[in-house]
C-alpha cells in the first residue's frame, strides 16, 4: 500500500508554493473602495498637506507676544481687525501690534499672526477682544506641511490600505489609486460523497462543507473565488473541468474528498497535465496536501476536513497569495494568552491545535479533525512547531486568530 | 458667541443614537458570499451531521475487541471482507468476529465494527490484515450527529459570520442564508474650504479626505456607502442634497468642514427639516458631534476633522449600526499593551488617544488633531474615561484596534 513518497516541512513547502506565485496583476479603484486592498506602487503627496498655515481651533488669530501674561483678571486687550474666511486666503488681513482677526478652524492664518487663541478664552467687546490666556508661538496652528511635504512618500507599495489611508490618499491628490488585482481562485470540489448544500444526504453521503468556506475564506482575504461545483471521482470529469476553470483563474483548489484513493487521482490528474511539485507536508493537520502546477498555474490538492485545508491555506497557500498581492506583512492577527491544558505533539512536524480564548486563557478544543463544531468555537489556532514534544499548560502562546 | 448648549455623556450620546435606529432589513445571500455578514434567524441542522458513523483514517474498519493487545511483535490477524465505496453505504457488509472491511477517510463504518485501524498500523498478507495496534471503541470514527444533531440550533441569530460558519451553513443545507440588509450611508461633506481629491487646492483650500475615509469606514464595517460629493456652505444646496439623499438612505453623515459656522449651519439644517437631539458630547477629540433625526432617518453632524470624526464613528455611530444590523456583540478588536508615557486628560470628558503598539507597548501618538500622518501611523486608540485625570505610565491598557 503507497505511503507518502517524501513528507517536507511546511517551511519548504510554503516556500516551494511561494516560488510558484503568478505575477502580480493591477488596477485602478476609486480610493473610497480601497480599503483592505494591497497598494501597489509608492504614493508621494502632490502637494504640502496642509498647503497653508491653519487655525486648527475657531477663535482668534494673534501675535503671540501680544498675549504674555494674559489672565483672567489682567486680560490682553486686542482690537480685531476682520474675519478670516473659509476657503480663502485673504491676502490684505496683516495683523499689526495688539490686533486679531478671527478665525474659524481651518482658516488661514493670516500674514502676521503666528498663534491662535480658542474662543473659549475670549470675551467680546465691541472691536475689542479679551484675551484671557496667553498662547505661545505656533500654538493651535498647523503649520503649512506639517502633514506632509510635497514629495514625500506617504505610503510605500505593498501596504494593505485601512480606511484612513482611503483619506489621506484623497488629500495626496488621489480620487482612484493603483491595487494588486484580486487573484482570481478557482475551487474544485471532489469527492464521490459529496453533494451540494441544496441536495439531501443520502446514505454515505455529506454535504460539501469545504467549497463554501474556502470560498468566503478567500473573499476575505482579498482575493475573488470561483466555484466549479463538485465533480465525482471520474478522471475524465476531473479534467474536464480542470481544463474548464485554468484559464479564467490564477490559481487552482481541489477541495480533496477525503479519502486516500481520491487525493492519489487528484495528484494523478495535476501529474498527467502538468507537475506535482510537493505531495505530502509534516503538518498536522494537513499531511495529505498537494502542490503542483498546470502550465504556469498552481494547483493545490488540500485535505478534504474542514479544518485541515483551512490551516494549509493559513500556513501554505496563503503566503503564495501574499506574493501574488505583493503585500509587505503577512495577514496574521495574532494574540497572546495563556494556554489552559497541555497540549501533546508529535516532534517531527508542525501540529495547529484549535483553541478557544477567553480572557487571555486558551483552551485547546481537543477532537476529531473532522469535526465542524470545534471549528467554529475557536477563536483561533496554536502552533506547535516541529521540534516541540507538546506545550505544557500556563505556557504563553500566540494564538493565530482565525 | 454661543456655545454648545447642553454637552451630554458618550453613553447617552450612544444610547440616543441607538434609539433612533431604523428596523433591521434582511436580504438573502448564498452562503460562500455570507462572511462579514450578520444572521439575521437562527440555523438548525436539519439532519444529524455527520448522518451516519464514518471513519475519520484511511485503514480497516474492525472490531476493536479484535485489536486487543495488538503490537508490532504479535499482531491481530484479521481477514479482510471487502472494501466500503465512498458515499455508499452497503447494508450486506457486515463484520464477523476477526473480520476487517478496508474504509477510506469519510467511508460509512459498516455494521459490526465499532473502531477503525489506520491503514500505517497494518501490513497487508492476501486476505490477510495484519493489525500492529489495538484501538478501542470509538476510536478513529465520527459518530452519527457527533458534530451536530438533526434540529439543534447551530447558529443563533445575531451572530457575525467568518468563513467556517459558511462552511456549517452549506453542512445544514442551507445554499443561501437570510442576513441583514447592509445599512445604506449617505454621506454629504460640506465646508467651503472643500475641494474634491481631483482638484488642486487654491489658496486656503484642502482636499476632502474625510468622505473617502468614512466611506471606506463604513464598507468595511458592513454598510453600503453612497457619496454625494461636496455642498459649500449655503444651506439652501446643502437642503437640497439632504433631500435627494434621505429617500435612498439608511442613515445620513453630514461630514463637516471644521469651521464652527459650518457646524452650526449643519444643525440649523437638522432642525430646519427634522429635530436636533444632540449637539455636543463630552468627548475628546469629537465634541461638536450632532445627532438628529429627518422623517424616520438618523442625521449625524461629524467634526471636520478627520481623527474625530473616526472617533465619533466608533463610539457613537457604530453602536446605532449594530443595532440595524442586529449584531448581537459589538465589532470591536482590542489588545491589551502597557502605556509607555503618561496620557494626560481633562476630567469630565471621554477621552481617545491615539496609540501605536509595538510589542505589546503602547505609544500615545500625540499631536494636533487636525493631523492625518499621526491617524496612520497608529495602530489604534486608548480610552481615557470621563472620571480620570490620565492614564500613568506603565498602566495595563486596552487599545482599541482600528
Amino acid at each position: 500500500m503507497s505511503r507518502f513518497l517524501t513528507v517536507i516541512s511546511v517551511a519548504d513547502a510554503a516556500a516551494a508554493a511561494e516560488k510558484i506565485a503568478p505575477a502580480r496583476k493591477t488596477e485602478s479603484v476609486p480610493v473610497e473602495q480601497s480599503a483592505g486592498r494591497v497598494l501597489a506602487s509608492d504614493i508621494a503627496a502632490d502637494t504640502d498637506i496642509p498647503g497653508f498655515d491653519r487655525s486648527v481651533v475657531d477663535g482668534y488669530a494673534v501675535r503671540s507676544a501680544d498675549t504674555t501674561g494674559a489672565s483672567d483678571s489682567v486680560p490682553a486687550l486686542l482690537t480685531c481687525i476682520g474675519r478670516v474666511t473659509m476657503g480663502k486666503h485673504d491676502t490684505n488681513l496683516i495683523l499689526g501690534n495688539a490686533e486679531c482677526v478671527y478665525i474659524p478652524t481651518g482658516g488661514v492664518l493670516p500674514s502676521g499672526a503666528d498663534a491662535a487663541v480658542m474662543v473659549e478664552y475670549t470675551e467680546e467687546a465691541g472691536d475689542t477682544i479679551l484675551v484671557k490666556k496667553p498662547v505661545s508661538h505656533g500654538e493651535n496652528v498647523l503649520l503649512r506641511d506639517e502633514d506632509f511635504k510635497k514629495g514625500e512618500t506617504v505610503f510605500s507599495m505593498g501596504r494593505r490600505l485601512s480606511p484612513q489611508d482611503a483619506g489621506v490618499l484623497a488629500a495626496c491628490g488621489c480620487a482612484t489609486v493603483t491595487v494588486a488585482k484580486k487573484p482570481v481562485v478557482g475551487i474544485i470540489s471532489t469527492g464521490n460523497e459529496l453533494v451540494p448544500a441544496t441536495s439531501v444526504p443520502g446514505p454515505g453521503q455529506v454535504r460539501d462543507a469545504n467549497a463554501p468556506m474556502l470560498a468566503a475564506w478567500l473573499s476575505e482575504y482579498g482575493c475573488e473565488p470561483r466555484l466549479y461545483g463538485i465533480v465525482q471521482d471520474e478522471r475524465e470529469a476531473f479534467e474536464t473541468v480542470i481544463a474548464r476553470a485554468l484559464p479564467d483563474c490564477d490559481l487552482l483548489l481541489l477541495s480533496g474528498g477525503s479519502s486516500k484513493d481520491d487525493r492519489d487521482m487528484t495528484a494523478g490528474v495535476i501529474a498527467g497535465k502538468g507537475m506535482v511539485l510537493v505531495h505530502g507536508v509534516a503538518l498536522a493537520p494537513g499531511k495529505p496536501t498537494i502542490i503542483g502546477r498546470i502550465d504556469t498555474k498552481p494547483v493545490f490538492g488540500l485535505p478534504g476536513h474542514p479544518a485541515s485545508a483551512l490551516v494549509v491555506l493559513k500556513v501554505i497557500v496563503s503566503p503564495l497569495l501574499d506574493k501574488m498581492l505583493g503585500l509587505d506583512t503577512p495577514l496574521l492577527r495574532t494574540v497572546k494568552a495563556t494556554l489552559a491544558e497541555n497540549i501533546p505533539s508529535q516532534r517531527g512536524r508542525e501540529e495547529y491545535v484549535r483553541v478557544k480564548v477567553t480572557n487571555g486563557i486558551a483552551t485547546p478544543l481537543f477532537g476529531k479533525s473532522g469535526l465542524l463544531n470545534t471549528l467554529v468555537k475557536s477563536d483561533g489556532l496554536v502552533c506547535i512547531p516541529a521540534g516541540y514534544e507538546g506545550l505544557e499548560k500556563g505556557s504563553e502562546v500566540e494564538v493565530i486568530l482565525w
